[in-house]
């Protein structure tokens, strides 16, 4: 059942869960009824999730739970491009990455790679266009609140294993360029169409090149059988389904790393001299309540969210009741599992019948803080705006 | 396909995963075809799970993964009677908890519990009885080999919190003790049939009351609606859909406390006066390689498993590859969740062809090591017995 109330949709039927909703002073156009999920991701929760597409699909903000680790079938997806078939994730140790730019480039099996050495890494998976539906400007994309982040663990073997293994990259190199295994449609210049992503060589320190997710196998919507995966980066650069990883002089030619994903002006084009978009900032939400449509019972509260920092830990983290005023600290719940981890924070309040604005504010251990304002950009990226993230919430 | 090879049986058809077999020294009886999930638990994945009967479901030595966290849809699932309606589980929030055995007894909805606290506690949840398989005195009752275990977070509010609401417990209380919400059967003394557990005070420290286990509501398989949760303490402890929660000056008159869970010499019966089934003592096991029917490549192979310290956190972990006359030390791999939880650990070793038996011994913070041999008890509980739990593997 939808309904409407003055621009802002409200989602039924998901039982114990919060609706999601656009939060904040962003309206979002009616929605038809909920698509179904694609073949490759059935195994989800569809209750948990948005479907915007078959290739876009977003984590209900009631739907990350408070256990820190969010689980696989809540994971957002997000595609570039149409992902391969399901046959790829078969025999997943068959499957061959081919190293280049190294001192002895070769192929390697997911098989060999698995006896190379092994990661546990958990990390903020989080698209670089989270946050884009309350830019002003209506940048195209998916029009995403909060749900195109998660924070999972993904296990594989160090990138630094594998170069270690090749003897090292080959001189000059400074850049990390990984192409994914999609299947180019025919016609088309490859380098239109092709995912591949170039990250500086700092970031080869902690990524690591993962056939496992919270334990399981790793899915094809996730990028299985194996991904690279660049923690604090967003989401564009862990590189789905890798074929290739290559350590390169130049950024790669493809069109998606050229000119898009860049920080571009708004009105103006994406282009090679703009900074790529790369590391993710500190940013934190709440998830709970965050409803209008759902009244709170009056009395305690117990406000509770997710907070990150980027490429280093995230530090402190404080709530506000109205609207960004005033601020208290929160307090973190549960396990630190690391600098690209986030944390799940609460904070219990008294609060009597009204309406109330509820925004919380990271800061990280290196000092950087969310900034009250969005970054304005032409595609939307990077929001990590205390003040969009804000909800309203009655309390009665 | 099942096919039988001396005693050791292998569970054919799972794809990439490793097969579960009977490993070390006993074998299993010659096993029927597989048992399907039961109604409750058919979200789970059938292809991770050994279904010994409807209320006794083990993991997989191949499906625990090595992402620390063991994903609930291959979570192991023992109950000590036939659980509740799943009508329970469909408004969680209105379950009630009467709080007893305090200042000011009262009971409480989850959803009031909501408002109390929040909490996320990673630990490992095991059945008392993981590791009968290996008792020579064949002892009644679950078969478990290694899969009555997993490490999970369970979120909700710390007991410690509602204590305080109630004006804490009263003069002379030594126990905390937890009935669970099952029906009765009509006809039997409920004190036969009844999951009431008494544990010391001293456990309400990092107890908590959870809703959610890896951020999904908390299903009826794992004893939602509300489930008390007592880390560092064997399963049972740790009451499914609780009801009461009473502090008491004696322990349970249930069957299950007073001569269930005990500690008794190979043939006698439990008694009252024996030690009960509270704390984990520290513990591993290898969990890849681990099936000889599944030849390992010979050269360079990452061995990798899980360790627990018990009451407190694994410390050292070593692992032997001549079934324990010489011992390296492994490294842990991955988070460190906290004393209640498991670590993963691996190492890499270089493995000529031929067979081996693989070994792991941990030892806590505390300084307790894992013991060579198992501890005789007359219902197989505890084993943490380091020979044990090896596994013998085929290089070629």
């Amino acid at each position: 059942m939808l309904a409407s109330t003055g621009g802002v949709v409200a989602l039924a039927g998901l039982g114990g869960m919060n609706r999601a909703t656009a939060a904040g002073a962003q309206a979002t156009a009616a929605a038809p009824a909920a698509k179904p999920l694609p073949e490759y991701a059935k195994w989800k929760n569809a209750d948990a999730l948005i479907v915007h597409s078959a290739n876009t699909i977003e984590t209900k903000r009631g739907a990350f739970g408070s256990s820190v680790i969010t689980p696989s079938e809540h994971l957002f997806v997000r595609n570039n491009i149409a992902p391969p078939s399901l046959d790829i994730v078969k025999d997943p140790d068959a499957w061959t990455l081919e190293v280049a730019g190294v001192a002895r480039p070769r192929s390697f099996t997911v098989a060999e790679l698995k006896t190379m050495g092994l990661a546990a890494l958990p990390m903020v998976l989080q698209c670089s266009g989270n946050g884009r539906a309350w830019f002003p400007s209506k940048p195209s994309g998916t029009q995403w609140t909060v749900g195109a982040a998660g924070c999972v663990i993904f296990t594989g073997v160090p990138v630094k294993a594998v170069l270690e293994a090749v003897g090292g990259m080959s001189e000059g190199m400074v850049y990390m360029t990984s192409t994914g295994g999609e299947d180019m449609p025919a016609g088309l210049d490859p380098k239109d169409v092709m995912v591949e992503r170039s990250v500086p060589v700092s970031a080869l320190e902690d990524a690591i090149l993962a056939w496992e997710l919270n334990g399981q196998p790793l899915s094809l919507a996730h990028g299985g059988p194996l991904r690279i995966v660049v923690p604090g980066y967003t989401g564009v650069n862990s590189v789905k389904y890798i074929k290739r990883l290559a350590f390169t002089k130049e950024q790669s030619p493809a069109k998606i790393q050229q000119t898009g994903y860049r920080l571009a002006p708004v009105g103006a084009k994406g282009e090679s001299t703009q900074a790529s978009i790369w590391e993710m900032p500190p940013k934190s939400w709440i998830n709970t309540p965050s409803d209008p449509a759902q009244p709170v019972k009056a009395g305690r509260v117990v406000i509770s969210g997710v907070a990150m920092g980027g490429m280093t830990a995230a530090k402190t983290i404080e709530v506000s009741i109205n609207g960004g005023k005033d601020w208290q600290p929160a307090q973190f719940v549960g396990p630190d599992l690391g600098r690209y981890a986030w944390r799940e924070f609460a904070l219990a309040v008294q609060l009597e019948p009204g309406t109330y604005q509820l925004a919380s504010r990271s800061t990280n251990a290196a000092g950087e803080s969310q900034p009250e304002e969005r970054m304005e950009n032409n595609r939307g990226y990077l929001n990590n705006s205390w003040r969009d993230h804000m909800v309203t919430i009655k309390v009665a």
